[in-house]
């Protein structure tokens, strides 16, 4: 690993922590255990946000479109980054796109893969942390409440 | 066209009624008008909404995540048709796909084209009605407002 790589990581793994954090909350609150959040191109935090299905009966709230709202207007996102603990679907993944968000960094694609691929093909840098903490609160979340869990991705349960 | 294709026409226009009388309500109200309508298997409205971001200060809220949203909780939107005044941005056509909505129909896609051809490409089935005073909405209010056209989408102009 270069040097440069080494400390993007670094970086990486500190915004992920503020993602980690909301999801965290979320899942205080009853809720499912996905967060992110925006930073800005000097490294500022822009937003952060967690899914609010549950707290708010909203299920057009995921973890990134909350972090985006939460952001508030802007008049381009270019240079922002999106961090998520999760992969993002491919209505957050739509977001980044649309948005022109130049990065996004994933704590884990391994319990779910969404759009990242995508994004990647079109432009966007994608970093995945690979983060045991992630991967453990959505493993363990998809395992109590399968229900939840397939609903926020739209999926009937065979 | 056959008479099945007639009827669907017909159909899709009636539910582009209301989708443009929810932009109309956004246009009033000094927003960016664009308006939606979800649309169950059974033809009965789930919900509609309009896009939010003048009236609410809210970026995440495009018509469709905002008619999404309206419709409430649903364990699935197998057979569920999205309804929209303008072809869906890559935002929104996300949200189509993740949530695995069976159709589109799209009052117009002249004065901006999003990710239709995509969802089609994926299944889903899309009808563009090439609605004349759907055009005229959007092409008044980009010539109007520019800046607000621009930032809803996420590009800097020119």
């Amino acid at each position: 690993m270069t040097m440069h790589a080494s400390r993007e990581l670094i970086e990486a793994k500190q915004m992920l922590a503020v993602a980690r954090q909301e999801a965290l909350r979320g899942k205080a609150a009853g809720g499912i255990p996905i967060g992110a959040a925006l930073y800005g191109p000097d490294g500022e935090l822009l937003g952060s946000g967690h899914n609010r299905r549950v707290q708010d009966d909203d299920p057009s709230m995921h973890a990134e479109t909350a972090a985006f709202r939460n952001a508030g207007r802007r008049p381009h996102y270019r240079d922002t980054i999106m961090v998520t603990t999760l992969s993002p679907c491919w209505y957050c993944s739509g977001l980044v796109r649309q948005f022109n968000i130049s990065r996004v960094v994933i704590g884990e694609a391994t319990t779910f893969s969404g759009g990242h691929d995508w994004l990647a093909e079109h432009g966007v840098q994608v970093t995945i942390v690979d983060d045991p903490d992630c991967v453990e609160l959505m493993t363990e979340f998809i395992k109590e409440h399968p229900d939840l869990w397939f609903e926020d991705i739209g999926e009937e349960r065979s």
